[in-house]
């Protein structure tokens, strides 16, 4: 039986990860540390399971005396204007964050971690292997995030490298879904928010740039098969997205078309915005068999629309 | 009057800058933190000024109730034996160390950090402009470097950017000179003791690859310019070393020619070795006029050579 810390489970994709973990049989014991920084307590108040425990935590800082079989850490906000406007915390929760897992992983115990396609920086291939080494301004508005994941990255392979640490790193692309924020600032939650409270739509540039649109979902089973269900004995980094590329104002003419012709207006855009983004799946295929992002963009959309307006009273809108 | 302190002031490059901040009348004392993991207490042997002071801690949990107007952080192994031996250490030194060095900093102090060329890892141009976005492998077996060194930087840019922080952040290029450990494992110093010790000089690969060799004397003296001498508002990052390029197989046929003909063998080339390494001066032209390397590298690797004979006693070979 496996106790299990789950930093950051509070969040959008944490609290999915956690619904998958309490699935399993063998875990005696799920704690989730989060700060609620990003994460949301409501995003948990469904589970009703005698083996969860939330606590209320930065991770860097967090203390008990007891050790953990398997730590996932996904410590972090993970949308621009969150990181942007608080660099330093956004490093120290991920590299500090990793450090404090570290102390509190048993001997031969596995590390999980989220990682992100932020460290391809604004890419100059596409799709993105792994082997890409990226394009990232570490002097740049972005990089407290970019930077902060790819050294995390680096500290969690050199463990591997001199200690032997069972670690596991994906590289997770755009995800959108239910429980994401509604003031989360990218672009799916963004624009859902202006149609449901009846402003226009925001389209920063063109909207030309591209991403890969992960409905959570799928990229929640990757997680599941890659991080304990799928023998494979690949540790990452390894890309977990949806291949199907579709750009920023396909998704917003998606969703004004959805909520009866919410008016599109366009911003300057944003400084250091990767102009693309896609995944290369071919390791995905061979390590996951039978993985793949099933939920077409306008399906997830769809759903994510609804998710939104079953919660939108006033208080919600905040 | 000023109080500074130098993280990782014993150390080769550390304790040159500490003459060169002694000869300031505008200090008021000197404090040297240092673990002595790298750096050398001898180093530092010959200071006799009444403001200077040592203090033997780990840079990241160093207690002291006073605050710095200058902080200088240099704290982390440079070399890739070092440093690939501890790579959680390198990460905690560098990242870490610069967390509390943050806290330790007056308002408006002044915070200056020795970055480095591996931030463009194996480049793909050459020279390399500070733009160059680098090609690392963050997963790579020199990441704890190369990663928590670009890490470090995003934490100071971004507190610049967030909250007006004073940075100076300069990009050290190969650095050799006297005080340079015999048993740091990079070329000149390997060279140099092999030769010494009767040895045949060891060349990784062919040699081909090339390295911008600057003497210790030049690459300080572009500190002290940038650091606090130059008036001048560029905050970096800052190029800093030789732009004559030279071959590894140079440099060890040189040193062979010095010794007396010792014979020069090859082995295996090291695991993402970069194959060149060259600065692009144009921003330090700028910046710090009068600044260029003056030390002809023949020159600079006899004087070395001195030093290391100087102190060629039986107890120093260790």
């Amino acid at each position: 039986m496996k106790k299990i810390l789950i930093a950051g489970g509070a969040g959008f994709i944490g609290s999915h990860l956690c619904d998958r973990l309490l699935d399993r049989d063998d875990v005696e014991k799920c704690v989730v540390v989060d700060n609620l920084w990003t994460g949301l307590k409501e995003n948990l108040d469904h589970i009703r399971d005698p083996r969860f425990v939330f606590k209320k935590s930065d991770i860097e800082t967090f203390r008990t005396s007891e050790r953990f079989d398997e730590v996932y850490h996904l410590a972090s906000p993970a949308s621009p204007p969150w990181y942007m406007a608080e660099p330093k915390r956004t490093i120290s929760a991920n590299l500090m964050g990793a450090f404090r897992l570290l102390d509190l992983l048993v001997d031969n115990g596995r590390f999980c971690f989220t990682s992100t396609s932020e460290v391809y920086g604004d890419p100059l291939v596409s799709p993105q292997p792994e082997s890409y080494r990226g394009s990232v301004d570490c002097t740049g508005p972005r990089s407290s995030y970019d930077e902060s994941k790819r050294c995390t990255e680096a500290l969690l392979f050199e463990m591997q490298r001199t200690k032997g640490l069972d670690v596991r790193v994906v590289r997770l692309f755009n995800v959108y879904g239910p429980r994401t924020r509604r003031d989360d600032g990218r672009a799916v939650s963004n624009f859902l928010t202006q149609a449901l409270s009846g402003q226009p739509i925001t389209v920063y540039g063109t909207g030309d740039q591209s991403r890969s649109w992960g409905y959570v979902d799928d990229i929640v089973d990757g997680l599941e098969r890659f991080f304990w269900r799928s023998p494979h004995d690949y540790r990452g980094p390894l890309n977990v997205g949806n291949e199907r590329e579709i750009s920023v104002l396909d998704v917003a003419k998606y969703v004004s078309s959805l909520t009866g012709g919410t008016p599109i207006v366009h911003k300057p855009p944003v400084p250091q915005d990767p102009t693309n983004r896609r995944p290369d799946l071919t390791i995905a295929r061979r390590v996951l068999p039978g993985w793949e992002c099933k939920v077409p963009y306008e399906e997830g959309v769809r759903r994510t629309l609804d998710w939104f307006q079953e919660g939108w009273k006033p208080s919600a809108v905040a």
